[in-house]
């Protein structure tokens, strides 16, 4: 799909919802529309798309030479002492609804809230959400090798030493191999040692590494615009029953959810049979996090499987799958693949090996 | 100056405005009044501070561990199933003006409109920019730790081979050295050779630096909270006349700029004083950009030297003087210090050597 069919779809939406016009500044809106990110600083790009009529990009002049040159959109740059709020507002004048992307920041929505105040605003994800989340062949093949990248990066970890090392220390490695496989950018690295893996989103620090650690290691990043994101399990020396056994159950965990991503199903499905696994074995209160979200241009995206989504999954979803069970003060474990729903069922793109890997 | 000043101040400041309560997200303010970071993802984390009572931190339920305890902010958690908007709703019920961090997403700012909706909204940056414009000792020190660091990371650059290199290659080396060197994250490293130098926000790519090219390199990143932005220029092999004579009226329209930074004179003072000597030698058309930013807890921060700000220079506030000039197709230069204003003057924290560095 490209961006000239990407457009034509968010513009049908827009008239289903009689948004007159579209504004995307920060965020994955932008470049899924035209391939420009705009840089996350005080000076305002954005991207106004009319329903009909000719789409500007309002870009900062300094950063002019940054764009690449468009046939679908008009380039239009302001220097340092104009209004770029009184630029965009001018474009959109007699507008009565505006969608504006969501990591837009505050001020510019206030300001444009100011400047435009004859017009309602609405989340631009309304709009772009349902067009992003239905991935087009390229999009699927795209976060393929995204994903095939950190199972290599996975794969290599096995044979590397965890001992001895900080978190920190593997985290740099982490995303110092993720660079090396492709990677532009990488967006996280988890390292969480022990009791730290227990604080699902715990910040890599100063903890060394221990013999008898569990680590949970859960990396992504963006490749050629698309991005990635994997949580694999190690042990340093063989893990003790508790442990294995915990393993086996999120192992199986993992797998019912994604075998539950098929099309047609709710989103929400594929959480409970994650969770009910869990559930079964006693765990459930350790299980705190929904089971997955979307992914794309965006490392979290919709759709996302956790109970109250309805929404049907239709081929093209992709999404993570990854149930965790997390012991405070002792450790914790996820488990995490990326998935697309197809018309034959769920297909995995990560495919680096599942078990608990016992490194030294 | 410490956490429960700097909420004082604030609380100060919201007092005057007739503010009722600040609501806090991503960005900068929240890590500079308690020290914790939003992470930048779906799930809203919010400091909800009321002009007068108890401040709480609303907070994923599996991000709660990421939380240092505090004895001056609540720590509420919320759980995957429950709506975090209505929750901080319900803390600022009954207010009549509110004030939202300025990065917090566009989605989260129209909800809690939708929910607050008798209360009327304005940018955090009313309140918070005036106190963290102002820099305390310790913050100051921060600052000049982080600017040492870049400057020795600057000067190592100087015995480094540049020719045969890619833009991509000394990106990277740059980011690593920032963090070998103490910092914990690296927000930026600009390397742009020859042609790409004239693009002031160039992206570093696959360009590969040849003999007889000029290359930019503007860097930066975040130690202990506090920011680093520098810039350097290099050559490799002996820069030809017309170079080392443009290069010359950079210099010192830095220099001019940094000692126009007293306190009492206006920010918009430090521009002209840079954009006089190079408008004086006829290259004022090449300048297109302001001569500075504030930097602190966020890279690019009040206040602004920029034609148009009038505010005056106060002692303890930091900023950038960072002329440049760019000639499309051909090259571009910039040299760039933080400078922190003080009752005896203006004080360079940035001392790495500041000639046209020669290389290989």
């Amino acid at each position: 799909m490209n961006y000239a069919e990407r457009i034509a779809r968010v513009r049908d939406r827009m008239t289903e919802l009689s948004v007159d016009a579209l504004l995307l500044s920060v965020g994955s809106d932008l470049p899924y529309l035209i391939g420009y990110e705009a840089m996350p600083l005080e000076r305002l790009t954005m991207l106004v798309l009319p329903r009909a009529g000719d789409a500007k990009l309002v870009i900062p002049a300094l950063e002019a030479a940054r764009v690449p040159s468009y046939d679908l959109v008009e380039v239009v740059t302001w220097n340092e002492t104009d209004d770029p709020v009184a630029l965009v507002a001018s474009m959109v004048a007699g507008a009565g609804s505006l969608a504006i992307g969501d990591h837009t920041w505050a001020r510019f929505v206030l300001a444009l809230q100011n400047a435009c105040s004859a017009a309602t605003f609405r989340a631009a994800n309304d709009i772009t959400a349902s067009v992003r989340m239905v991935k087009a062949d390229d999009e699927i093949a795209a976060l393929q090798r995204a994903a095939s990248s950190v199972d290599a990066v996975a794969a290599a970890m096995r044979d590397r030493p965890f001992a001895g090392r900080r978190e920190i220390d593997i985290h740099r490695e982490l995303v110092d191999r993720m660079l090396e496989l492709g990677h532009q950018k990488a967006n996280f690295a988890i390292v969480a040692a022990g009791e730290n893996a227990a604080s699902p989103h715990h910040e890599p620090g100063e903890r060394v590494v221990n013999e008898g650690d569990i680590v949970l290691c859960d990396f992504g990043g963006t490749m050629d615009a698309y991005c990635s994101d994997i949580t694999r399990m190690f042990h340093v020396g063989e893990p003790p029953l508790e442990i294995r056994d915990m393993y086996a159950v999120l192992h199986e965990a993992q797998e019912r959810g994604v075998q539950a991503g098929v099309v047609g199903a709710s989103c929400e499905s594929v959480d409970f049979a994650s969770r009910s696994v869990i559930d079964a074995a006693g765990f459930g209160d350790l299980f705190v996090h929904r089971t997955g979200h979307g992914i794309g241009t965006e490392a979290h995206e919709d759709p996302y499987m956790v109970q109250g989504n309805t929404r049907a999954i239709e081929a093209g979803h992709a999404f993570s799958v990854e149930p965790g069970m997390y012991l405070p003060g002792r450790f914790g474990m996820r488990l995490e693949d990326i998935v697309v729903a197809t018309i034959d069922g769920p297909v995995r793109l990560n495919n680096a090996e599942r078990d608990l890997a016992v490194v030294g």
